[in-house]
């Protein structure tokens, strides 16, 4: 029998469809979870937390719940429950996120803390964040609540790690993937793990979903950074050029950087400090990034990721549930072009 | 036998000292775990964090999880662990609070938003309260965790209700009292009762604990909005006018409201909407509560519930522990003398 070898970019459009359709009828539950535990006599918190959670976003880190309870061919019901937990700890994130970077456009929609301001997008951020422990202490496994608390706080650890790196042309690659590590790829593995410790499956199944999670999540905010660099507000729903005006050292500005004359290197620095916000300096941005190559080798490393995701998924059967799972990887790759 | 009857203000000068002496040894342990766990590799995390733990507060919480431990005979350690988890819980709402209200003056310090910024007071929150579920987590008992996530998702509730309920007039005493029974009186509650927890004591006991935190917390809060109106930053490190500036609904501005004049209320009016913030203003805010005899009413709501947490107490036998709790309360009382 010959070797599977599944390779990243064997097919011409790939598509999230298949997931979707993968957990379609989980999801239904878990919506429901979601809008009943949304809830509160303080009619302020449904209505701002409905915003933005019914306010379309791909419920990617619970559908990775649900897909990898499918991969496992989990027969039972508590994942619903722990992936509507997953969302509310994002959706708290987003909320934090939106408040510190200042952001007035989500997902093509302004921002919650546009409509209601700073002090409600913090506190119903908390009220989620405090809902999603009370769905997991529900659930009653110590394991996923270690799991989700710690991926927790190396999320906020991640975020304060990036706020101090923000206007400083002197992070690496390697901080920005501690940053991104964090901040990110966290959930995605917290996400991904905790099916396996609902079904019951060794340590080893555990840790390839992790791995799977842990590196699509890399790749996925790679692809994210890069097309901060080549998109428009119509395309990602959210204004390219954002990371630029907040001075965010991503990976494209930091390979641009590294692989500018001296010159360049001047207009990323008084870029970054904040002196260079026009749309015409933007369009210069844009201009170097592309005479460094900055997007394609940010691309090239998320392929990287990416491929090591499919190959975590090397322990388990192929099926349905894989399929989705690797050309989910693709379309996350696939985003940018 | 004759009955045993505690009543408050039997004492001239009640003291926190008898309960701060009593828990001294088990506190040491407590805030060695604060210390070793709010470190983190992301250096702003430990020296933000630092500022507010480090920077003198009373440890009323963890101390009442302590007192309560005292109470029961507890032999254990598990306590020191959770007492540490809702010191952090409880200053997670602290750094949130003060960027909600924009406060920039704490204790007596400079609020950790005033120094490094809103952005990094939300991150650090985050973090510690992550961590407080970590610490949870590795105590092991589902059934501390559902009491502490409740009491978390009911403070950020209370704080969304306080939001909506800041600048109306039309707030009336009940509503102050949910919001003050979540905001503060929710974790006073919540810190006693998970000593009984962990040393395995029946329900009723649990309950009573609960019943003399959540008192004791509501008592608590009531004379801090009334010293609000009677006393300077010197006395009690927070800026004296801070609520009336805010546009705060505390009981003593809806009592004065309640009793005013029609040309009182046009005061409080334009007052609570933000155009009387002159120290002049405050003055006048001053003499019309000193008028309505609104800082003595909240006090003597003050000292209802404070003789509702000293009876919950009946429950458990005399000694040193109890005389402690008992004396807390009669302190948390005379504050405002």
């Amino acid at each position: 029998m010959s070797a599977t070898i599944h390779r990243l970019d064997n097919r011409p459009q790939p598509s999230l469809e298949p997931m979707v359709q993968l957990v379609a009828q989980d999801m239904n539950l878990v919506n429901a979870v979601i809008l009943d535990r949304m809830q509160s006599e303080i009619p302020l918190i449904p209505e701002l937390a409905g915003h933005l959670i019914a306010g379309g976003g791909k419920r990617m880190r619970p559908m990775l719940t649900l897909a990898s309870a499918k991969l496992l061919g989990y027969p039972g019901n508590r994942h619903h429950r722990l992936a509507a937990a997953v969302e509310f700890i994002h959706t708290a994130t987003l909320l934090h996120d939106d408040v510190v970077d200042g952001s007035d456009l989500r997902r093509g929609k302004r921002t919650a803390n546009l409509i209601w301001g700073n002090p409600a997008s913090v506190l119903v951020g908390d009220f989620l964040f405090s809902r999603s422990f009370e769905l997991m202490v529900e659930d009653g496994s110590l394991k996923v609540l270690k799991i989700l608390s710690s991926a927790s706080a190396i999320i906020a650890e991640g975020e304060v790690n990036q706020l101090t790196a923000a206007r400083r042309l002197d992070i690496g690659e390697q901080r920005y993937l501690d940053i991104i590590g964090a901040k990110t790829a966290a959930l995605f593995a917290a996400a991904c793990r905790i099916a396996a410790v609902v079904a019951e499956r060794p340590e080893a199944e555990e840790a390839a979903l992790d791995a799977y999670g842990r590196n699509l999540g890399i790749a996925f905010q790679l692809v994210d950074d890069a097309i901060d660099y080549v998109s428009d507000a119509d395309t990602m729903g959210k204004d390219a050029g954002d990371d630029f005006r907040e001075g965010k050292m991503t990976l494209p500005v930091i390979l641009a950087f590294a692989r500018g004359s001296e010159e360049d290197r001047r207009f990323w620095q008084a870029a970054i400090h904040g002196h260079r916000t026009s749309d015409a300096d933007f369009a210069q941005a844009v201009s170097l990034i592309r005479g460094a190559r900055a997007v394609e080798d940010t691309l090239a490393r998320a392929r990287h990721y990416g491929q090591r995701a499919i190959d975590a998924l090397g322990l388990f059967a192929g099926g349905k549930a894989k399929d989705a799972m690797i050309e989910a990887v693709e379309f996350a790759i696939g985003r940018a072009y």
